[in-house]
């Protein structure tokens, strides 16, 4: 795999190996060895040191000192907390679109919130959470509030993982949460608040039971190479 | 100034920073330079590059291409911002305090919230403020989300800055903040909700045009030895 120039070489790394957990190539547990990534992608052992950082940060990576790194378990605990954090921050950043709605600003929003609903149609999965977050990202452009953009963001990789999971255990789930995205902006769009929480809620909530599911279920639901 | 092990060096560089941001020794828009960090530090040039990149990160500062790293503004726009996230974040951390409390548990946590009310009525705002954030790690260790713990942790410099400036503001500020905490705390041992959401909301908003005030009335408020 070769990188572009523009990220540090431990973010391009790091995006690499996200990809390998949120597609199901490595999973919870799995040990994360060094030497293999260094000659999968012929970079130095310090850069994916620093990588394995950058994953820890994000949650995806256990580092245990003298036993190595590992893909972070996910247990429901985890995937309680991260579903209660994203529901907070979510119904925060809707609220924040709606204070901010001007519609000659929002066009690259509702394009992209198209696209997505257009993906969600489809096979690919990935293509779908992509333009997903793309969306989001939108969003918080608009939001206008750089902190909650740098924290949101920062969860992507976190929170790509689990959403992928949730698709993979329920057919059409996909048609549902594009169909979520274009409601909330409907609401934001409407300044319709009480209607933004029980969204958020309600999306939160759903997807959260749907991924313990599937951790109960197949506790090696995430080896997959398709979501 | 010497440095404990423990942490990377990048960090401890960072953390030196941080201290002469929040003190008022460096204001907003400095320039930082590089040279003088290494020779006070005795550090190498690589290492407070990544210590920038750290504080870029939590918003301490801003990184400029090809001309260098500056502490970052402290505008009006990004004092609401960071207090609407605050506010958010906060009163999620008194609610899930609230739905996990248990009194035996809660031993630390009513420790440090005394030692810190204790704070409020002395002369050292710094020693207030590092003492309330330690309430607030007691508290997420007791809300037990570890994707909470890191936003919140990650956010302290930033708001250090803020917190510190709207105490230097106002006289008897501390004894007003020292109070919020013990309110907060009674109010999730008592499970009291709407409370958790007045009490926080309420002292956001205080805090906040505090620091609003203080950035008008004196461009240079920040320029302080002793907050």
């Amino acid at each position: 795999m070769a990188f572009d120039a523009g990220e540090s070489l431990a973010a391009r790394i790091a995006g690499y190996l996200t990809t390998e957990i949120v597609r199901g190539h490595m999973i919870s547990g799995e040990r994360i060895q060094e030497a293999r990534v260094v000659n999968a992608l012929q970079v130095s052992r310090g850069s994916v040191r620093e990588a394995l950082l950058l994953l820890e940060k994000c949650h995806l990576v256990t580092i245990l000192p003298r036993r190595g790194a590992f893909v972070a378990e996910l247990t429901p605990q985890r995937v309680r907390s991260i579903y209660d954090l994203y529901v907070t921050l979510l119904t925060m950043l809707a609220e924040k679109l709606a204070q901010n709605w001007q519609t000659e600003r929002a066009q690259p929003l509702l394009q992209q919130a198209a696209e997505t609903a257009r993906l969600s149609s489809v096979e690919d999965h990935h293509a779908f959470i992509e333009a997903g977050f793309e969306t989001m990202n939108r969003a918080l452009e608009l939001a206008d509030n750089e902190y909650l953009s740098t924290v949101m963001r920062d969860l992507q990789p976190a929170l790509y993982r689990t959403v992928a999971l949730a698709l993979r255990q329920a057919d059409g789930e996909s048609g549902f949460a594009g169909q979520v995205i274009t409601d909330l902006i409907n609401a934001a769009m409407h300044h319709q608040y009480d209607k933004i929480r029980d969204l958020v809620a309600a999306y939160g909530q759903r997807q959260c039971e749907l991924v313990l599911t599937a951790l109960q279920a197949q506790p090696m639901a995430e080896r997959d190479g398709r979501v």
